[in-house]
């Protein structure tokens, strides 16, 4: 520490980033309510701002007069300084948004998954993201940062999606790189949909909470002391490999796409409807069927519930989060699966977990993916003025 | 920061802490070389030490001459300036210890938990104590610091323990302040034992691991980005509520100690091998026919076995620590158990945690305690330094 505040450059890289650190979360500000906030002295943030202001970062966005004294410039983030984008690459469906520095988004576009080779889908990655752009009349390249993210556990060192069985993987990494011509940072879907919710969602504020997602696949991600956890080989929440209770033997597709998954997930609830006599293709129609009143369909949700439930209690007596936030197609039904939910959490203990549904809808990946790639283009933003 | 920086009592006060700390992890060094590794001015060493020495937590341990120039003075932490004890109040054992100001025991005395009420405990834990002080020649009022490790879920609110139906809980914390004269700090069992596996055993150097404890009870302790994580309520890592494959029914006791406490602690065990007409009153014995070669009991600890094996998996989906280790009366017959633990690993899908058996014997909880209670008396110290 006493090293590097014997660095003038270090210190003044420092200082610029303090104040616009708080420009970005608090808004316009003079120079004197800035050198008040920060404790830095009026000189330094004059010269810090003139820094910050000739490379774009900062602006004058106007002036405040009519009181006694001079008039005073008031000035702002420049957040169209730069742009970065996010990527939700979903079994079903790809999103891409291209946002400024304040993680706005100015552009989205969303299409189906066409993809059957990953040579398709970064094809598909890089149309979808040069509309987005478009839309925003942002030129490509004014992008500095794209943050995708995909199932799987990324393995930096093999450039691999482990555990992803249903997407392709193996060349994902260097095929995006050549189609947006930038380096992406790949994520977990879920660790990304566990970021947005923290900084946009139910899990705002909170130290501690876990997010488990229940759609196509099953997933968690894990907020500890604010950040996001993601254990010694970044597997951690890969809940679709928890036992279950019910017999799934030794039956292959449970065996890769782990137990949990294979009954708990999507198709397993259309498997489940199935066997119980309906003649239904998506989880979507089940569920629609049962608030319609369906009492076959009803059951299936109760079943789904109950075991929604039980993978909940897990989760509460590992974690003891301060809630538990349920999103995907499935776990966003908290309407219709809480009453079992909560039924089979009294049956299985004195355990009271505060289960929240998601209020992010589809985009919860898409924002936490635009969060990442701005605290990144907010750290190279620095790593280079600090030279 | 600043503010801080320019109190000069507080700067002396850390660049105290700073060479306590390294006399602490290093050893005996002469003023020169604390400098050195320091980076703090001769003439800020001396002043530090001679403060240090005069309250008799630094001393001259000797001298290195034999060298060209002056006669070097070899300066130590005086870790006998204080004392410090920790207590493992267990449902079968109390076992106190009392270390040094380098968390090296002086003192231990261990005794059956003869108790019947709060009282009679806190009397029992006092009376090991002050043998345990005697026997090092240390006068009880020297140990400034105790930390009582205890099953159960301790909230400083009520001052009360939960979660813990085998012992006598609510008026302890009150009992054991008057019986120590000392406000004794009360923390779970299981997260000592986790603190005392990450400073002296095979959580050593690990960011992120999880203990696991199967004894009398069964429990978990977790640690992540090196430090102890409890959760929200201070209820992390209460495995024994995960629910379990088996049927547990309506089950009271399922219900009040958990499930799967119910049907994989040593009492479950001792069930277990009731109902496969075994005639044997402990774990310890059922484990010692097994190693011995009789069938029945090998059965017996084959099924618990798999159901270690299961909520290992468990605790890895979500957790994917570096290692589990596993401690308590059953939980350390690795020997015995990891056969079986492998193959229901390898049938539950492609996680392969790396499970390892503690070292610590029946110490960890004890070695935890003194270890928070060493950190805690340290505190202590340069708070009352900074006044």
């Amino acid at each position: 520490m006493r090293r590097d505040l014997g660095n003038p450059r270090l210190l003044r890289v420092m200082n610029e980033r303090t104040l616009l650190g708080r420009l970005h979360d608090h808004g316009p500000a003079s120079r004197a309510e800035l050198a008040k906030v920060t404790g830095l002295s009026k000189p330094t943030v004059s010269a810090a701002l003139a820094g910050l202001e000739e490379d774009g970062l900062v602006h004058l966005v106007g002036e405040v007069s009519g009181r006694p004294g001079p008039v005073t410039s008031l000035y702002d983030m420049n957040a169209r300084s730069a742009y970065v984008a996010g990527v939700d690459i979903g079994r079903d469906w790809i999103r891409v948004a291209v946002a400024d520095l304040r993680g706005s988004f100015v552009g989205r576009r969303d299409g189906r998954n066409l993809a059957r080779s990953t040579a398709d889908l970064a094809l598909q990655v890089r149309e979808l993201a040069l509309a987005a752009a478009a839309d925003a009349e942002v030129y490509w390249p004014q992008v500095t940062c794209v943050v995708v993210g995909s199932p799987g556990v990324y393995d930096p060192a093999g450039g691999r999606l482990d555990f992803a069985p249903n997407l392709p993987g193996a060349d994902l990494v260097a095929r995006l790189r050549a189609a947006l011509e930038l380096d992406p940072v790949i994520e977990n879907d879920i660790n990304l949909a566990t970021v947005g919710e923290h900084d946009y969602g139910m899990g705002k504020g909170k130290a501690n909470f876990a997010l488990v997602s229940i759609g196509t696949g099953v997933g968690m991600g894990i907020v500890v002391n604010g950040e996001l956890y993601v254990g010694a080989r970044g597997a951690a929440g890969e809940v679709s490999y928890l036992p279950v209770a019910e017999d799934v033997g030794s039956d292959r597709e449970a065996f890769e796409h782990g137990s949990t998954e294979s009954v708990a997930s999507a198709p397993g609830v259309v498997r489940a409807a199935r066997l119980a006599g309906l003649r239904m293709d998506t989880a979507k129609d089940i569920f629609a069927a049962a608030a319609r009143g369906d009492v076959v369909a009803h059951g299936v949700v109760e079943a789904e519930g109950r075991r929604i439930g039980g993978l909940i209690v897990t989760v509460a007596a590992i974690l003891d989060p301060e809630i538990i936030v349920l999103t995907g197609g499935v776990g966003r039904n908290l309407e219709l699966l809480g009453k079992a939910i909560e039924r089979r959490i009294g049956e299985l203990g004195p355990l009271r977990p505060q289960v929240v549904a998601s209020t992010l809808g589809d985009s919860g990946v898409l924002l936490g993916a635009v969060a990442r790639a701005r605290h990144r283009a907010w750290d190279l933003i620095f790593e280079a003025r600090r030279g």
